[in-house]
């Protein structure tokens, strides 16, 4: 699977949730980081409308990532989509070339993801507010991801942004609806390639419990095929 | 009160719709057109913020008029509000200068207004698209105006396009919730001021059932009078 991050942030540069989100670049190959502000110099008149069609064929799953600026994305990605998203690209009745690909949000918010319920604050939950983009993925035959909120990253302690780093590496990069043995596997496999961690004591627990868990797991069957013979 | 109608719209000069609207403005003293497009000479980069930020203070009602693109309105609006709707001037809590203004969302689709719904084609009404902007309303503290949603404005007939005229105009420049009796004077004041229409039949009937209604009234008013007396 290829993924492309389409990042937009007026001032991306001094972004502390951004910095921290491109430091898992390193840990992939197959995934592309587009930044609309740095690669077009802030000047999205500039626009490559060709080279941005042929960067949405050549992946599979695409994520909008941005703060969240009057409840939407900045007016970078809108204009990214009102120009490259065509109606003969996107329109799924049109053959649009989207299709069957997947849609993900990556967005930053200011206020505390609580504030955002009926009565809250600001009244509307994310789900509400990020309706436009599931309307677009619905019209491109696109499959619309949970989106991730990142909340307050500036009130984070280490323990929760190590929990983000997580949580993003696995949005940009792993299936969705992982069963726990994929999980597992996929954890072992991020630790080990990716931070010189061989020796690490939460990489041979992680081994040791699903050793555990695969023998409980074929005891079951044996249970079950013992049952049903 | 006075009305400042921001118009956004790429193709404002090619757009029937926007034409059509635009007829109305010989009817009105208290409303300002504003085509950011037009005025800026399609280049957002060139926005006057402290300018607009003045036309914003000097009028009670905001309209946001523009055609759907993505399910938003499109990036010149979105840059126009990133940039000039800044925390001290915006958000109620910190004292914002819009608030107990009106703000007022004039769309036009493409599609039938039939497909915004549950199961329908685009599987969302458009209360829920427009999120955005009623939770830009409660953060700014403004009272957020049932939005007037103009829907294939190309197959409409002359009786629908004049129903959408007399909408249009209400929407513009009249207060929210008219009585019947508001309503029945404003048209009768519309139709004899900027029509020529004098000696016209529609008028004649138009006070004549405004007459029969008062009298109505003034009986029940006296009926009412008698029996607490």
């Amino acid at each position: 699977m290829k993924t492309l991050i389409i990042i937009s942030h007026p001032e991306i540069l001094d972004s502390a949730t951004q910095s921290f989100l491109k430091a898992t670049q390193k840990s992939f190959d197959n995934v592309t980081w587009h930044s609309l502000e740095v690669d077009y110099d802030n000047d999205l008149n500039k626009l490559d409308i060709e080279y941005e069609k042929q960067l949405l064929k050549e992946n599979d799953r695409i994520i909008f990532q941005f703060p969240l600026y009057w409840y939407s994305a900045p007016a970078s990605l809108k204009k990214w989509q009102d120009e490259v998203l065509t109606r003969t690209f996107t329109y799924k009745e049109d053959e649009g070339l989207l299709k069957g690909k997947e849609l993900g949000i990556v967005t930053s918010i200011g206020n505390s993801l609580d504030h955002f319920q009926a009565g809250g604050f600001e009244n509307f939950s994310l789900s509400e507010i990020l309706i436009p983009y599931q309307a677009l993925a619905k019209r491109a035959g696109m499959m619309f991801m949970k989106p991730l909120i990142i909340d307050q990253f500036i009130y984070m302690n280490e323990e929760t942004k190590y929990n983000l780093y997580i949580s993003y590496q696995k949005y940009i990069s792993t299936k969705q609806d992982m069963n726990f043995t994929e999980k597992t596997n996929w954890l072992i496999d991020q630790l080990t390639n990716h931070y010189d961690l061989n020796n690490n004591d939460i990489i041979d627990q992680l081994k040791i419990n699903k050793d555990d868990l695969d023998d409980l797991k074929m005891q079951i069957n044996l249970m079950r095929q013992d049952e049903e013979g």
